[in-house]
C-alpha cells in the first residue's frame, strides 16, 4: 500500500497544528486514487514527530511511503532537517520504500495558487 | 493601478529571503493581466517590511493593494500581526484601497498543491 506522509514544522499553537491534521483527513478523502494511507507527522513542538508518523504509515499497511515537506521556503529544515530525520528512519525499516517530495514552494502550480488567493479577496 | 504585495514571514537565512523576492518576479511577469505593480515584503527579519513594501508600490502608482499572506497556517501573524501592520499603515493611505487576502493554506487549490508535489517525486 502506498502512504502519503504530511510533514509540518509544528506549532505551540494547537490550533495550527490541527489544521494539519484537518488538512490530511482532506487529503486522504481527495487522493484516495492515489494513495491509500494520508498522514500528517510534525519535524517538532508537535505530536506525532517524523518517525513515529513513518511507523504509523508502516503499521498500517505501507510498502511506500512519500513524506511530503509542508513548507514554503527552501530553509534548513527542508534541506538537512526533514532529510536527516527520514534518512535516519530508513535505516530502520529497509523494507519499505520511502522518499521526500518535493517542498510545497517548489510547485510549479504555486503561482496559480497565490493568484487565486489573491482574486478571491477582490471578490469579498 | 493594482498591486500585489507578496508578504512572507522573513528569515535570518537571506537565501529564504531571495527566494521570496525570486517569486514575486515570476508573479509579476505572470500575473500581469490582473496586477499592474508586484512586490515583495516582509513581516520581520527581512527588509523591506509591510509598511515599506505598501509605501513602494503607492510611489509606483497604486491605487489598490492586496496583502497576500505567504503564510501555510492560520497563526497569530497571519491573524492578527500582518492585520494590525497593514491597518496602522491604511491610515497614512486613506486615498489607497488596500486589503489583505486570505493567507495561502486557505485556498481551495491547496489539495491540487499537494497532490502534485506528492506526485512529483514518483515521477523522480
Amino acid at each position: 500500500m502506498k502512504a502519503l506522509l504530511l510533514v509540518a514544522h509544528g506549532s505551540r499553537r494547537q490550533q495550527s497544528n490541527d489544521e494539519v491534521v484537518l488538512l490530511a483527513d482532506k487529503l486522504r478523502k481527495k487522493c484516495f486514487m492515489h494513495y491509500d494511507i494520508v498522514n500528517a507527522a510534525f519535524l517538532e513542538l508537535a505530536e506525532v514527530l517524523i518517525p513515529d508518523g513513518i511507523k504509523k504509515c508502516i503499521d498500517e499497511g505501507a510498502s511506500s511511503i512519500v513524506v511530503l515537506p509542508y513548507f514554503l521556503n527552501s530553509g534548513r529544515h527542508v534541506i538537512e532537517d526533514i532529510p536527516n530525520i527520514v534518512n535516519d528512519t530508513i535505516k530502520n525499516h529497509p523494507d519499505v520504500d520511502i522518499r521526500i517530495a518535493p517542498h510545497l514552494g517548489a510547485s510549479d502550480l504555486m503561482m496559480e495558487l497565490l493568484i487565486a488567493s489573491a482574486n478571491s479577496t477582490k471578490q469579498s
